[in-house]
């Protein structure tokens, strides 16, 4: 991560993407989230989604798990270019968080994070504070979730 | 779960605890959040955590899997005692969701939903909106872990 100074609303971080099998969906279902339509194909032809699909916590944790490699690999490019990486403090929360269309299995959801505000710390002079729109779309370019989330990010050290 | 009407505002259902245990942490983190202080004893050690801790997301996961099973193990007793089991769509999402404390090594979190809201459906005269509030708390008595969801359940069908 840059500096907050060198973060500007409107820019997006391509996080990439996954693309969810019936397996991945019902493993992770099983063990936390075992409604009939994540963990049997038959119970979910019956049910309204029609067909297996994820849970939504499970769409969510990829994008969480997408944007933790996001973030080594940009520090580690960084590093190799003799850059500095600024510290991002762990978000304490988020809000607004939609499950706007049923993951199914072989949909491929492409993640990403866009700035939307940028504004100083009142009580911490060291950091900023970035406020993201999380979402992912799938690949008919439907969005199938969407979240709001704020990380503290460390500013530009004034020079000496 | 009860009907709709039978819903009150104000009331609480005890979903049960969950003890987070090292490996546990661990094994769900090094999938999904693999944040040094999430998946490395050392590492936590020199983090601002100070200690090896659950990621947010573990927690949050661990709140949907206690209600699932919440709501199966109420709906089975209707079902023994001859009542009728009213039907919950999916949430479509939640909001507000708040990180209070870190959740440690051998912390207990004892999870409960507290109805906030209830209200009828402009769109489905056959469902009622019930909004709660998601919690957790930790053996000091500390919330950990905070969100709002909304859900439709089914309203008492007319007698005929």
């Amino acid at each position: 991560m840059r500096y907050f100074e060198d973060i500007q609303v409107g820019e997006a971080f391509a996080l990439g993407s996954h693309t969810f099998s019936a397996e991945d969906i019902k493993a992770f279902a099983a063990r936390f989230d075992p409604q009939p339509f994540h963990v049997d194909e038959a119970a979910a032809e019956q049910s309204h989604f029609g067909a297996l699909c994820a849970s939504g916590w499970h769409t969510a944790v990829t994008w969480m798990r997408l944007m933790v490699a996001y973030r080594r690999r940009t520090a580690e490019e960084a590093r190799s270019r003799g850059e500095p990486v600024a510290r991002v403090g762990p978000a304490v929360g988020f809000r607004d968080l939609k499950w706007l269309k049923p993951v199914y299995v072989g949909d491929t959801i492409d993640y990403r994070s866009e700035v939307i505000e940028t504004r100083l710390s009142n009580s911490r002079p060291d950091v900023g504070l970035m406020t993201i729109r999380a979402s992912g779309v799938n690949q008919n370019g439907e969005p199938v979730l969407s979240f709001i989330s704020t990380a503290f990010v460390q500013r530009r050290p004034e020079q000496p």
